[in-house]
């Protein structure tokens, strides 16, 4: 039952390249593509990118959800041979060479499959209906709201357990988003203080859950030693060694068997590659991630690339970690192997630039390896800040952020303390709707 | 089943004054009553206020949504003894002077009631379910990716017919919003042209749908004149003396008969007091507005105050018409009227006073009336903006808005045109939720 579309019709004209998803490396791909000569189509479900390493800034109230997201269509019209289609992938068919959406069939020369990561509960009962990822824009400002509602339930609760309870804030998983999560709420906290006089703030508590020993494993053991010290210093219990075994909506219960009442869970643990369904599946490696070749093709497909979270790849016999550079880096490098196949030369292998890796904890402090030398403190902290906003697509949303953490970290205060309704918000009201009232 | 809370014990110290709506006028009293001496306990069911007259901007993908809200708890945690209670009122029971919300049971000495208006579909079949009003935050955001999602359908639509009910906009009502709408979706269309090369713009029409036979009838006759030849040269058809007489998903029915194929259809005609319920139902006037004496002071109950779109004033023997400087010069009225009440002196009657009028029609144009003079052109579109500017509560929210009409105003272009879809978006996701994806 397909509809026939303005991009079904087989291209008679220049040779089509499809990319699906629009992540760092699939807007990258199409960025690098303009004036190849080749038609290219870029498709994503929403009609903006997300810059997801700050998207626990916007579930911790510090910026706008909209100066992480930029329109996709900013990005296509500025060459002529470059368009976009939000469209759901439904299917893609590898003999057909063909891309099928909810409502259309979009052939292809070319096809770069970008679609990126999706969270993976690791089989633990509860963590899909009661815990928060932070993957997506709609994820954060839902997990923002969630929070900012804790409090304002925990004022009104006469009950000292309930309101513990209330006050409880779970973050499965010690990586870069776990530790993010667990200092920006510290933070949070602190500026909450004047919005609550009432709030006795010990019965607060923010659990950090690691099942192994250290926390930022894909770090140098000495940085993620700093990083829990300088996180219990902020206020952070870290719990090392520890699983989670059953979220439920009012409590955590844990490997050792023990249970914690908690009104919060956020869950940054597990990841697997959101791979497109396909005719013939290609083959995969952990994590569901698609192998590819040293040049980023498919095994066995010459016009097809996959890209970041997706594809499994590894340089000097160890995997690529999925962090951001390298997506950006091989959608370069893809768009580079498909001009020069589309000019009769052979496709070159990818190797990444490691320029170093930097993570941010709260409290003014980060960490950071570049090159050999390894940074704590302030030094990293504002190197991740400053290294963020200029990756950050757009000038207005750089500037938009910019004034934000001028303004928060500055005053210490989080000035979009907004519950945006998931009730009212955003559904279609089917009767009367009340304005600036009780 | 009344939960006990914090709020609920009879306050044995100062006198408690609870406002109930956090809008203009509530937000206005329980700032001038700061340092009174009396206990304050502003209760809104949202955690914010809303800056209701720059909604349409919302909507249009001009500002943030998070730019004209402000957090209550900002306003209130100035000043020691006034507090903030997010809640819904469910009664109000004048006999035993207590505010019951879901959970709790508020005593108050004094009351102030300014719920606002709420949208009045003026029994229009389908209205409710399928047009869009435009009074809250989560409405307008649920309008601007309503919009947003009908161009990217038009763009993948091969059939001209659906294509042009896709790109057909109709608005109810001629009053403010109905023109301000009416006319940034002109400037919007313009702004889109870059982002969709391929559709062909004679197919998209606005459609502003009157009653009677002029537009802003609460100015003077000429201004209405010109705000409708400004219009139509903007693109808008304007029909007069037509009503509507039903609304379906797909179309609209006007009271002449005839049918119009439309895509989305912004309510913006009728509305009414939002009344809260009551054990004893004060005395109500047009649009189940509340009737109030001279001095605000509801009739027989010299402890209960309405102020704003919720009560019934007349000024010179004409009713008041409902702005925003009514309810804020009432605010401050009703604040020094309770704090004569408490020195044991009487209240005295309120005064509107009346600097002027300005309404926005857009293409940069606008029309105003300051005592005698009678403007129209750029100067009232450009006071327009500064007055309103200057009335949004937040220097933080100030400065977003004005970077957002430099950027807007100067380059044409909508930054925000994001589709932050309403059902992937604000709820828990119960499964895996992809990334960066297709």
């Amino acid at each position: 039952m397909l509809i026939p579309s303005r991009f079904s019709t087989p291209s008679s004209g220049p040779p089509r390249v499809v990319i699906v998803g629009a992540g760092f490396g699939g807007m990258q791909v199409a960025q690098s593509l303009a004036h190849s000569g080749a038609e290219v189509l870029l498709v994503d479900r929403n009609n903006y990118n997300t810059f997801v390493p700050l998207l626990y800034q916007v579930a911790a109230s510090q910026i706008e959800p909209e100066s992480i997201a930029y329109p996709l269509r900013t990005v296509v019209r500025r060459t002529a041979l470059t368009r976009f289609l939000m469209a759901d992938v439904k299917k893609i068919d590898f003999e057909h060479q063909v891309v099928e959406t909810v409502n259309s069939v979009l052939p292809y020369d070319y096809l770069v499959l970008a679609t990126g990561s999706q969270t993976q509960y690791l089989g633990v009962p509860g963590a899909a209906d009661h815990a928060f990822p932070l993957r997506t824009l709609d994820q954060s400002v839902a997990l923002r709201n969630h929070i900012l509602q804790r409090f304002e339930q925990a004022e009104q609760e006469p009950v000292q357990t309930r309101r513990q309870q209330l006050l409880t804030f779970v973050i499965v998983g010690g990586g870069p988003t776990g530790v993010e999560m667990a200092g920006t709420l510290t933070e949070l906290q602190r500026s909450l203080r004047h919005d609550y006089p009432n709030l006795d703030w010990r019965e607060m508590q923010i659990v950090l859950v690691q099942s192994g020993n250290n926390l930022l494993t894909n770090l140098p053991a000495r940085l993620g030693h700093y990083t829990t010290r300088k996180l219990r210093k902020l206020g952070v219990k870290v719990h090392f060694q520890t699983r989670v075994n059953r979220i439920t909506e009012h409590s955590v219960e844990f490997s050792d068997g023990s249970l914690l009442p908690a009104g919060t869970v956020v869950w940054a643990a597990g990841l697997e590659a959101a791979l497109p369904t396909a005719e013939t599946v290609p083959e995969t490696a952990a994590k569901r991630k698609l192998k590819v070749q040293s040049t980023l093709q498919l095994i066995d497909r010459e016009n097809v690339y996959a890209i970041g979270d997706l594809a499994y790849g590894e340089q000097n016999g160890k995997p690529l970690t999925g962090v951001a550079p390298e997506a950006l880096q091989q959608g370069v490098a893809v768009a580079r192997n498909i001009r020069r196949q589309l000019r009769g030369q052979a496709p070159q292998p990818f190797r990444y630039l490691n320029k170093g890796r930097l993570a941010i904890i709260g409290g003014y402090a980060g960490v950071g390896k570049i090159g050999p030398i390894l940074l704590t403190g302030f030094l990293p902290w504002l190197m991740w800040l400053s290294v963020h906003l200029v990756y950050l697509p757009g000038f207005r949303n750089r500037l938009m952020v910019l004034l934000n953490w001028l303004h928060g970290y500055g005053h210490g205060d989080r000035p979009i303390r907004l519950i945006l309704t998931p009730k009212a918000a955003f559904s279609r009201p089917s009767s009367h709707t009340r304005t600036c009232t009780s």
